[in-house]
């Protein structure tokens, strides 16, 4: 029998599901609900024009009031793309991958419109800085989904903001604009696995947010994980200061990784970029 | 002569293009190139499957570190989407769209897993808000994706962050969780036309960014936009402060809009909700 929709959901969330059921696992909703993410990539380049297809597809989403607030910087000079590849040594796939670039968020386009226009811009606060972001986000999912619909694999990297200041002068940031994170792109040398999410019940709440049961699902959760894929002890993080668990969960895991502070220079670099986050 | 992906290109972007011309218009690139906001549902509910396929495929977007740092609620209680509706009383498709949901950034959770697990939070600052924020975003645009999939019409509202303490109060949001955006979906109630985007060689840069030739881009693509649909003389904003334009285009639609202020509480909001923005 041929898979429907409903067995993507259940290796998703790692649950039985009836919902999709009568759908076959084809088509933009099984591209979705397949997502993984890849890390290693062939050789074989990616067309100049499949970049551009990919492209379109990015900058057709949808954005806050129409105004636009993403920009992309395409990194294809060997020496630029090894420079920022330079500054995150832990992910050499930055360096390998035929496509990478800069997804930004950009709210230096309607800054220069309100001058071009004579308008004051009124809106210099932190939801300026929350708009070009989430405008930014959602180019960077529309590109990963093109991409995964042309039979690539992308790797986000939010990792760009760790040096988020060095990686701003590389490619000339101006003022207002700020990388989001980059993205790789190219053919997959290997097959991913499907990351398995938080069940629904837990993400999605109805008319009030209610995570009473949160205890108890995260357990279930963190069992349901490793019964399909075991962290192995020696990727147990940060081991001198918390020693082996003998159960090491997703919890466990994302909890000892965001005990250690990372990007705490963000604000500080967004002012310097001109935003007031009043 | 069947479309071709090059024809929705430049329909998308008003230039004419060979890429995608050897590709039909369909598929998945088809359906994001041909996205389009939607405000106008017929009565026909969307059936409760229906939702949690969108929703199993929103969640499925990539998320930051795997941290899962979305939530959303549902709102189909009529007193609780009459309330947040009547907040909003320029945007009726609130009350009437057959489904209304919240999208929210949520840095709760992985404060919880912290407490649990006895592990310090050691990322307390304005990137762990983004990280949120854009994980959030990510999974509204794939929901917006996966319901076009699915033939249903989509409008994504910012527009609960004007009144955000409100709504917060209304779906009990705790702190650490925000509402990014509202999103309506139904079944279209009529056609809705493809939104013109700045071409790619403005939002698009290579290694470095570069806007030098911005203006005489933007006068181009306001007199694009404008051939193809010419904002009525009675829809130009605040002529009481800034007269009739003889030529109203883009740009200056967009000056004047963001010539008033609006949403200048989120920081504070944020605040109280237990956000360190530093």
């Amino acid at each position: 029998m041929s898979k429907s929709l409903a067995d993507l959901i259940e290796t998703r969330f790692g649950l039985p599901t009836t919902t999709g059921r009568d759908r076959p696992a084809a088509g933009e909703l099984a591209g979705s609900l397949e997502h993984r993410t890849h890390r290693r990539f062939a050789e074989t380049p990616v067309a100049e024009e499949t970049v551009e297809l990919i492209l379109a597809c990015a900058f057709s989403a949808p954005t806050k009031s129409d105004l636009q607030q993403a920009s992309v910087v395409l990194v294809d000079e060997p020496e630029t793309r090894r420079r920022i590849a330079a500054l995150i040594p832990s992910m050499p796939w930055i360096a390998t991958a035929p496509v990478f670039m800069v997804v930004c968020g950009d709210s230096r386009r309607i800054r220069r419109i309100c001058e071009l226009r004579g308008r004051p811009f009124a809106n210099d606060h932190m939801d300026a800085f929350l708009n070009a972001a989430s405008d930014a986000a959602m180019v960077l999912q529309n590109a990963i989904r093109a991409a995964e619909a042309i039979g690539l694999g992308c790797c986000p990297i939010s990792h760009v903001r760790n040096d988020i200041k060095t990686v701003s002068e590389i490619l000339t940031l101006p003022r207002y604009v700020f990388p989001l994170a980059g993205l790789c792109i190219g053919h997959p040398a290997q097959p991913a696995y499907v990351s398995m999410r938080l069940p629904l019940h837990v993400t999605v709440h109805r008319n009030r947010y209610d995570d009473s049961a949160f205890v108890n699902e995260l357990e279930a959760y963190d069992r349901r994980r490793d019964r399909r894929y075991s962290i192995p002890a020696e990727k147990q993080r940060l081991v001198e200061r918390y020693g082996h668990a003998e159960f090491y969960g997703w919890s466990e895991d994302k909890a000892r990784q965001v005990s250690v502070n990372e990007r705490d220079s963000l604000r500080r670099f967004l002012e310097d970029q001109g935003f007031n986050l009043s």
